[in-house]
């Protein structure tokens, strides 16, 4: 098994997994998961064109070998060797010759970014096309064009990867990243690392919920993901969509549609604890999976963490975002943020004071200093709040919320009250 | 039928109205009403005297004919016909001689405003005065005064307009103004006229709430109308009150008391889009008709939209309150904003999302681009968020003010959606 | 009976209750109860060693005649006469003579305050000690001490005092102030000598809720209380808990565990309009009795009021907090404050308008001039509020905090509406 365990296991990974032409369907996309595989036991479940995603239609499998396009002097002017973005994802097969003119019309740049080839796509209608960078555009000569794109769209199947890592309860927490983007660093070759990377360290722990990982092609394949599901979303308490992570941005977490549910308590606790930098978001119903998971027939309890937001950088959606724009200490904060979500999440359990009636009396547990007169430690005051508030209500985090106190006192506080038979667990759990 | 269409017809309405010494009963106030009829097919209500409305009782009915103080040279200092504040409103008929000292008693003037005619009424007790500036009451000497007031308080009516203007559905929207002042330009002639412009515009359009125009004299008016309406009050689903609306100042909503009726939500967004200037205020139980609406045995969902607030400006309740402080372009912007709360009110409807889970597929609709990878435009953005907030929840004003996207282009995102099979509307009409 | 009416009285109580050693049981708490005793019409409760209070037991009794340490030299170096702070309270009884080095785990200084004799106690394991400044400490010369400690552990009985004024209803406001205390003026010989006061004052006048107050050891003596009066808990409306009146800091009201009682609307608004210094502070499980009130279990709507609060001034818990800190004219201000709680509490009633549909004619009633036009009079607009705002809900505080009208006039108005015949109370009382 490959490890994932430091900065640099996370970029080789990265360095490794940016080349791939990945796509919603295809070989490329298999490779990605088979790689992953290599770090945890990824399940793959393939989908056959045709079948029905809800409103949705699974497309034809694409794939592709080569393309080429070569000017009227015979000089090859885009190799998709070169550069996998410089040919449209999805483009169907094509040999054909056409003048600058009509050419035109087929090639795409980046309005915004002009010296980047940007990322285009046209999955749901038969097109083809080429992107590349201004400058490039402009030096084409007038004459006849060359085309060669060797692709293929046939029925075949799309794949998604899907690991679950029991727990003591059937009660799910699912973390969500897309696998469809091509030679992206950052958007989301980056969410891939760091889901691993997060996947593996979690399955050599104690677990309270199950924790189920789901590396899915955008949009279609969340559907396909929720349609093979549906019958048991209802287990799922807590979810999480993650990508853009590897960028020098302080982190975002996006709400869930709910904007109340526990998780977006959790994670911008988390955050602010780790970077006073951090920003949370309302939801809005732009983005990545979140769109599908909390739209409003699912409505699950699903946030979003990222580094720079979708559309939210300069490089965004462009062969701009390669390499240079990740790093492993990058990587590697962002996995340590989301192990203490994956901690706190476990850890935000909810108790009952079973002594409720006035203070019990820590002194007698041992808990409290014999001589009195004293202001109480920070741990005793700790002790006072998990008691106060342990009525059935607040969870631990919502006590370190209310206390000021942090949520590890808080945490040690709970324990140490229940090893002295003054709480139970509450734990709301199958 | 007059057209109230333009400034110059809205000023030109003001211009006729402002002579006429209006009161809560009388021949005044049922020459306003037929002036208005002219513009729109108002109903004339009757209540006659004696009835009782909830705790008050229909006084008898005031007509007036002419009033002269005639001093101790002959030479008449005060005549209704100059102007008709210069009579306490309601006085009873008298004539007599008395010396100055007894006369003072009955001579009003106004301590904030000595240069003005004040505003007196006394519906419910029987009195007689006169009104006079300051100035004039200083330059009054000594000796017997003749008093010559012809008037008469008999069993007759009180009068109220009504107009329904039926929509799709029984569930109303009520709008009140109030009839009863006299010489008053502000205070209440503006009102009239652009409740009566309103009237005469939406008269013209199809219409999802029927529509009640009521002009009524203040507090005993409205306190008749609720007594002969109370088994329907069910059916008011909002309420506005209009009123000083033709001076120079910003807009003021004032709240309904709930304070979270659907218009309080309503009337301040649109005021917002039309001027920044415009303010929003709670309810008080003190100002025109919303204190018996509001009061708490009806509690009706009615809001109140002036310029200047009663009792907040210079010239209010005197004789400065004339025709120099109202103009036609501020009673025609009144008017323009009155119908942006209409067409919000019609249009702020609620839609079920029809295809709820996940996102349904917007391109092979033609909704949108079919090509990839760019951030969707401002109307698709619309889109995705009407479907995602439209689970019988939020109105489209309320996903509107949640998305920071214009109501317009919510609205149109609406109609396109439904017009593609995706959205259904949920009337919660009758 | 002692009169408490004015700050001298207060004053003289304060230094006649200084100097008595007292603690959660023995002869010094009794004598204390005693002295209030010849004030109010204090009720001793009795409560014997080895009960039960929940989670506690009633330690045995301590008393203590007289303890000295004797130097090497023979010189007593520490006299419980001089100050009673100088032994830690609840020291079992000792005669012995041990070395220096032996010695110095049985002394206590003050950490923060060096220059003062800390206040420690050990109630519930044997132990005994001494306190002393650190200038002290430092003088002991090494060789043999010789320790006397006359006191006695032994079965006996905790005591609290109690006084029930009966009011109009059987529905409570229960007063708390701790009686534990030794030589600390502050904390809280002001507490005894303010509670004391109150209900003096209180005896004297009609009352619509029951006022009970209790004068009990801290938490063992509140746990006392609340465990032989559980069964009719569910009568308190309303408490506070007293303590730390004395000194010069303006007052700090801690609310209540709920947040959102009564009491926590009541004091706020009571301080604001008597020292705009005054503060509001959130529930925490830390103080004094609100600990054992305001736990889960009981969970009472009590809130606290001090002027400094607890671990707040420099010479809390130690032998700075002498007579000195405290002054007539702040116990008389701090009397006063609760006086007009008191009042609030009695008069912030609810009351249903009886005339609810419109406003009713307050003109026929004589509440309202009979010449119209001019604006109402603020007591006019309290009358508008009071019959806008009583359906039940509100009570004449939040009438006060929405209409921004003092309570008093807010107050006289629904007396002279009820006296009208337009309001009737409702006392949701027994």
């Amino acid at each position: 098994m490959t490890s994932l365990a430091s900065d640099a296991d996370l970029m080789a990974l990265a360095v490794r997994l940016y080349p791939i032409c990945r796509s919603i369907t295809g070989a490329g996309l298999r490779e990605t998961l088979r790689i992953l595989g290599a770090s945890i036991p990824l399940r793959l479940i393939e989908t056959p064109s045709g079948t029905q995603a809800f409103d949705w239609e699974v497309p034809q499998e694409w794939n592709i070998e080569s393309a080429h396009l070569i000017d009227p002097d015979g000089r090859t002017v885009i190799d998709f060797q070169d550069h996998n973005l410089s040919v449209l994802n999805y483009s169907e097969p094509v040999s054909a010759t056409l003048p600058l003119e009509r050419l035109k019309e087929r090639l795409h740049i980046s309005t915004r970014n002009p010296d980047w080839i940007p990322y285009k796509t046209s999955y749901y209608r038969r097109n083809w096309g080429f992107c590349l960078r201004e400058s490039d555009l402009r030096q084409l000569r007038p004459g006849d064009y060359r085309v060669e794109i060797n692709s293929s769209l046939e029925p075949g199947s799309l794949t998604y990867g899907e690991l679950l890592l029991p727990g003591a309860s059937k009660r799910e927490v699912v973390i969500f990243t897309h696998a469809c983007h091509p030679s992206l660093a950052n958007d989301n070759v980056s969410g891939l690392v760091v889901a691993s990377a997060l996947a593996q360290w979690l399955a050599d722990r104690p677990r309270r919920f199950s924790w189920r990982f789901v590396f899915a092609p955008g949009t279609i394949g969340t559907l396909c993901w929720l349609r093979n599901n549906e019958p048991d979303l209802g287990r799922i308490d807590h979810g999480l969509v993650l990508g853009l992570l590897g960028d020098a941005a302080p982190w975002t977490y996006k709400r869930s549609r709910r904007g109340n549910a526990d998780i977006d308590t959790i994670v911008p606790h988390v955050l602010r604890e780790l970077d006073p930098l951090s920003r949370v978001v309302d939801f809005d119903p732009y983005g990545y999976d979140e769109r599908q998971l909390c739209s409003p027939g699912f409505n699950l309890p699903v946030g979003r963490l990222t580094r720079s937001v979708n559309d939210g950088y300069l490089q965004y959606h462009s062969s701009g975002d390669d390499l240079s724009l990740i790093s492993g200490e990058s990587l590697g904060r962002s996995l340590l943020a989301c192990r203490s979500i994956v901690e706190a999440i476990e850890g935000n359990r909810r108790y009952l004071n079973l002594s409720p009636r006035g203070e019990p009396s820590l002194g007698k547990r041992g808990l409290y200093g014999s001589i009195g007169g004293a202001s109480p430690a920070s741990f005793q005051m700790a002790m006072l709040w998990v008691l106060n508030q342990s009525d059935g209500g607040p969870s631990l985090l919502d006590i370190s919320k209310r206390s000021g106190l942090d949520f590890e006192s808080i945490r040690s506080a709970a324990i140490a009250l229940q090893n002295a038979g003054l709480l139970t667990e509450l734990s709301g759990m199958e």
